[in-house]
């Protein structure tokens, strides 16, 4: 496994196709608003090397024996899917995204889908992505999961929009590999993860075949352009919230212009049948994860709620302990689903186990459509300040300085620089671009409420439930 | 183990102090609103016999290693705790409430709290529980729990009521056991019973140590008067929803008029410390126990929304489909906490595993405040003859049958008849008393969200997260 | 106007067309189940003989200048709208449902659409009706709205039907009046209304022409058969809360067999466009009138809920006080629609005043999916004992009285009759019979949840929405 | 009336007290992240000149019979208070607040309290403030409410603070005038308005008289410091959205160090009794503003997710309409309390018209604890590029841009410029600190949502509701 500094090294060794406010980045281990984002990548390399949840961040690997990072690892047990979420939590309280759950989502569908392929196409790309696998891990390397294409009008199918780019499509066929075009949106992490994984954004028909594609290439291969966005306070202040100032993830919108891809990176190339199959496989483990990290993500607003109420004076009122409770039930709800999708989880053809789809939907749903609330809370306990607290030059300086150190003071026995300290948390957390990144993924990352509702709804197992009411009513079916 | 005839032979043997609508019940066994009750709790007996399920309607028990119901079973793992619960939901599916849960959850609390009570204050009581607990599995006896006490008015304690037998309490202590006077209210299934379990309400002060009282009697002892209300229709008829005119429980407001108790018997007597302790182990359990029983009412209450809906004709539409999703996500939200419970379940220094307090709040908190938005999503699909159908008697008779039939036809490929049914079913689910009953026990089993949110809000690990928050604002704590 | 006598008086005249439980009810002013519908209807005859809220409940007529009782009424001006919508609250707040708000809304509509019709196709609509409304106004008449049509497969336009009479539809046309068949579902008062006015369900396409249909007709004409429900308890007690076993409305399903209209009574005979409008005009009368109605509900559940806190001993209690503000803006949002729809009010062709249509629509909508919360919070106030309190009998009974008056104490200070009584209420409210017809009439009464949302997103300015989105976007349109 | 550039005149010839930045601003009428605050207030100026709305935006004084800006006025009917929170939805969904609602709040509730008090201790404010008003509609003047203190510990009374200067107090008493200490905060408009209008910010006891305060003061007296905070995107493009660009209101924190104030621009100082009522007073005004504003800002959000709705090629989806009539429902409950506490405003002894208490917080609170759901629901129908969309930079390179305008196309027939601005606009409106501000004034802005709970509790005629329960009941009071 890498050191932080070995992965700080990989990174400086790629090409540079990243390009942020109009201008190629040069050296973007360096630039401001992508560091936060390779700080929490770091993170996953740290932890192993101190031995911090050891049992939790490391793995043994099916193919080799060997000890990986958890984050290149091949679920193959319940134990295994409860590790990945209890592990992401843990990740996740310290940076709000670990950002590194993805790539190995997307490996663990593919491990699943693949194996299907071949058994029912004949295809070799189960052997094929075991030997990547094997690469993978032995380099203890970072993926993204390139997943959703741009899509144009979404009332069309691919092949029917009016630019046929507008979903990533196979553009020739080669002996030795395959020449793609188009482009991927938000690819988190990808100006410094290592390997881009990309796989297909939806069901498809016989007459979007082209777009049935799924392959992994590194991330500075030619023709591959990361245009980026960060989600950093663009300043860096004594006091800005470590949270985000120090951890932020960063954003690409990839662009995929006539890149090759060698045949043994392919993993899909036509099999249109199983595209929806492999998204869906895809976003239940992802949705898994989210199990994982959204509870986090309470975790942090709900002690930012508490703290924010302390340095108030009103921790102990009634309504405020009311609050915390329901933030409390919301990240417990949805870390439930996280550990039920694990214990339900089930082995698939290949060996890999998969999360129960319904528990890793109903998760991801719950999540979504409660943070923007959770901010709510949040605010409310905090008050206007969240909004109007007078800049850090304002209060650093000399002449406002003492006035408002002396305005600004809570009870009497709590620091006024840790009390402002805890504002700048909770504004950075719930009103600023850090937070509207926040708020954003959690309704969309993974995919969105509608999809995880028809997800759900699919899944579920509804005939058994009207086969109850029929007898409940005394109806002969 | 019993089977359903040897169940209700030994309810027959049983001596006669039940009442209903002022009189004294002479066979509560063939009363029409008792016989719903006891069909239910007759078929924990019979699924055992027919093997339906065995892995999760039996158990070995820890003391004699012999085949048990689980329904009397000591839980020795997350194993045994995740088969309650999903056994739970199976029974409940069929019955709405099972209702022999409690009696179980009661000694499992029991268990937990008399060894704790043994090894803080040299007490004999786990003993003579592993004693009561062997003859219970013996006999395949169903036990109810007797929690709550009458409490007059709740702003006071036990010891500050104006009556102090508003609190069940002990009056008297003999050489060979206790005598103790109160009334227990919401005891399900008493009449039914062999045996009560009583259990101390809430905590207790040094003042209040005479209404700290643990104790079992059998459920027709001498004093015991059972005041009985039951919830099924009050007649039958042949298109009556069998889930509601087969199966409902019975609630008996129970009146302990100087009742005598043998020490063996007697599992607390004083140990006030203990009291909200034991409290809050059974509530622990019996709202894990509610992570399977509200999610099968849901199941019920989602197969007759999808029913009513085909119809109606009306099941294709997407707006239908949105709320069956919505109670797809309620159902399983709660069913992943009694999973979630179980799994992170720990073993008691006597050995008995309880459920995670978080979860298992939780998951009873997240059912009992949204039960009353599933009857409005099924009173929503089913449309306004929920209330106003004409009687069964208006269907069946010769004058208007034929009228009524013409015109309560849905899709003209479905029965009229099951159509009728069906809308009954509805009926009985949402709109009637036995609704009612579902609906407050839903917000009330296993007590109020009031005392879950308490729960949850003590329980919870606050500090850590205010931790992370700290660390996320830099401040140094 | 009549006196409460002369309207007892006139149900005694009329002939007998009612049936209940398989038997034709012979005197149906007498029977149990109907002279609490009976009750509710008379007090709006009572209120005008006493002076109370004059204001209110009489209106001068715009036809012939004399005071009339203001359920005759047709609005010409938002202070008529406001006053009906002001009415409606007080009564029902004695009544839960004051029922005969529906004949005159849709007299109202009446009046707005065939002076339309007359505009659009020649037809002699407008001035029938007016002949009609004096009539009503100076006979001082109860009108049922017979709306719903039962409808069949609901997938289905009318027409299309397996069977044609699935909608009330005209069979033929004489030259004095036409014949009609079919059957209308949840009529409201309608064994004890002197009227029925028919109006179609929804909108209609040209082939379902015979469908487009609107008359008034008396409730006892030649082949009307009325086939009813009541939601009154089954028997009487002393301590029965007299809200629901002195008022509860009858629901009938009325089968129009081969019944003959004349012409004179007919409104709308095949002027299919507008079918739609008016049944929508007629439900923009009507939501206005639920938005009296249910907050004068949430009035009673707001107020045993503070009843029942205190009878409790727990009015004091911030978690009750929070909810009981929670009911409180409940009932004002949805009055506050009542009143703005009021304030917005337009003269139409006629000059008659209609409520603002996304107002009436707005109020009812959140008013019907905000109900069964409203019981939710009602019986969290009141616990267990509101579906386990022993029966009367039970309470009354020599042998068991003086126990449960001793156990069913609260407050010491406070009656423990009242407490019982108390208890008794919220069972009617919350857990009956006649909370079940509360819910299902707050969902549906006045159209669906759905039907509401339909409405205000089609008649919704949503244009000038984006404008503004585009304007503050910098978008050129 | 001024002309708007009359308004920048006069801000230019006040002197300069504002800071930001830790840097006094020269000139802060030309301030980037003034201007946007300016712009908002200019509109104020612009619309009576040129005769938009202009019975909405001017009004007749009551005092001198001229039209002057509605912004001065006192309103006088419930007409007028219609017209006040009509026009404010107007101003607010070209500028999301209009800012200059606070200062006339404040006049309106000392039109009042002054009056009482007056009455109750021989005053003279009354009169002072009737001169204050003329001089302050003579001049058109913009006033700032500075009401919230800073508070320190909130647990805690003013008196009780550990520094005296945590609430605003007076510190000397000289026959001129008094000397006032302490600091405001979240003084929306302070650096552009003319008049700081200082209210007390809750109720007091005897010992807290020193705080019981109420003055106005031009904003550039000797004294007072403006530390000040700005909404707006700190660089300004091409695309940027107009609303958050161009219209960004700026809060400052004001510091009064030992500021004189003469007698005659007093209106309270020591009567205690009626500082709470003052504070109550001007929170009805300002939340009734609210029910004006809220809905304005739901209209912006509703037009900007029909709007991206469309630019993403689903608008015909039925989940789509599904969530506009969401917001829908959410702006017309709010207005809808805005329409009812203006019709049911009643005259105070002083003649000023005061809205219905309980309306007023109503439409608030559910504004208040609605908004961040709206926010939710915009960001589901927008998608992941609200945060990831590359920037304006990116955009307009040369060596993006036909990759960037490319891939970001969405339905062929639409321009894919205006669909980049389209999506700035979302991020501006909810993904920002723009959007930051809009939730926590959504909030917190005219008091908490546990503010308004209590104000209507309070307020609220709970006697009647347990009178009707009782009588429901059957029980004699």
């Amino acid at each position: 496994m890498k050191t932080p500094q070995q992965y700080l090294d990989s990174l400086a060794a790629m090409k540079h196709n990243v390009w942020m406010h109009g201008q190629k980045v040069d050296r973007p281990w360096e630039h401001p608003q992508i560091v936060p984002g390779i700080n929490i990548v770091a993170l996953t390399y740290e932890w192993p090397q101190k031995a911090q949840h050891p049992e939790l961040v490391t793995a043994t690997s099916h193919l080799t024996g060997e000890t990986i990072n958890r984050f290149t690892h091949i679920h193959h047990s319940c134990d295994d899917l409860q590790k990945k979420v209890e592990m992401t939590r843990l990740y996740c309280r310290e940076t709000g995204c670990i950002q590194r759950c993805m790539g190995i989502d997307a490996l663990n569908a593919l491990s699943v889908i693949t194996h299907h392929s071949d058994a029912m196409f004949g295809t070799p790309y189960y052997g094929r992505l075991l030997d990547y696998i094997k690469y993978f891990q032995a380099n203890d390397l970072v993926g993204n999961a390139a997943m959703t294409d741009v899509k144009g009008d979404r009332s069309l199918r691919p092949h029917e929009q009016a630019d046929p780019d507008l979903y990533l499509h196979v553009v020739e066929k080669r002996p030795d590999g395959i020449v793609v075009r188009g482009a991927k949106a938000h690819n988190t992490a990808a100006p410094y993860a290592h390997e881009l994984i990309v796989l297909p954004t939806r069901d498809m028909r016989a007459e979007d075949a082209d777009y049935a594609l799924a392959f992994a290439i590194p991330a500075d291969a030619p023709g591959i352009t990361l245009v980026c966005r960060g989600a950093a306070p663009s300043t860096r202040h004594e006091m800005a919230a470590p949270v985000s100032s120090r951890y932020a993830s960063v954003e690409s919108l990839t662009i995929f212009d006539n890149v090759f891809v060698p045949w043994e990176r392919v993993f899909m190339c036509g099999e249109w049948q199983l595209a929806g199959y492999l998204a869906e496989t895809f976003a239940t483990y992802h949705r898994h994860s989210y199990c994982g990290c959204k509870p986090a993500i309470t975790d942090l607003l709900m002690g930012a709620a508490a703290l924010v109420a302390e340095y108030n004076g009103i921790d102990k009122a009634h309504h405020v302990r009311h609050k915390l409770a329901e933030l409390m039930v919301t990240a417990e709800l949805v870390h439930a689903c996280g550990l039920a999708a694990s214990l339900k989880g089930q082995p698939q053809t290949s060996g890999t186990f998969l999360p129960d789809l319904v528990y890793a939907n109903v998760g991801k749903f719950y999540a979504g459509t409660n943070l923007h609330h959770e901010m709510e809370l949040l605010q409310d306990l905090a008050g206007g300040l969240v909004v109007t607290l007078p800049s850090e030059e304002d209060y650093r300086s000399a002449e406002l300085g003492p006035a408002l150190k002396k305005y600004l003071a809570g009870p009497a026995h709590l620091s006024v620089d840790d009390r402002v300290r805890c504002f700048r948390l909770v504004e950075d957390m719930s009103a600023s671009k850090f937070a509207g990144l926040l708020m954003v993924a959690g309704v969309h990352g993974g995919g969105s409420p509608e999809a995880e509702r028809l997800a759900i709804y699919r899944s579920y197992d509804l005939e058994s439930r009207k086969e109850l009411a029929r007898r409940a009513a005394g109806i002969d079916a």
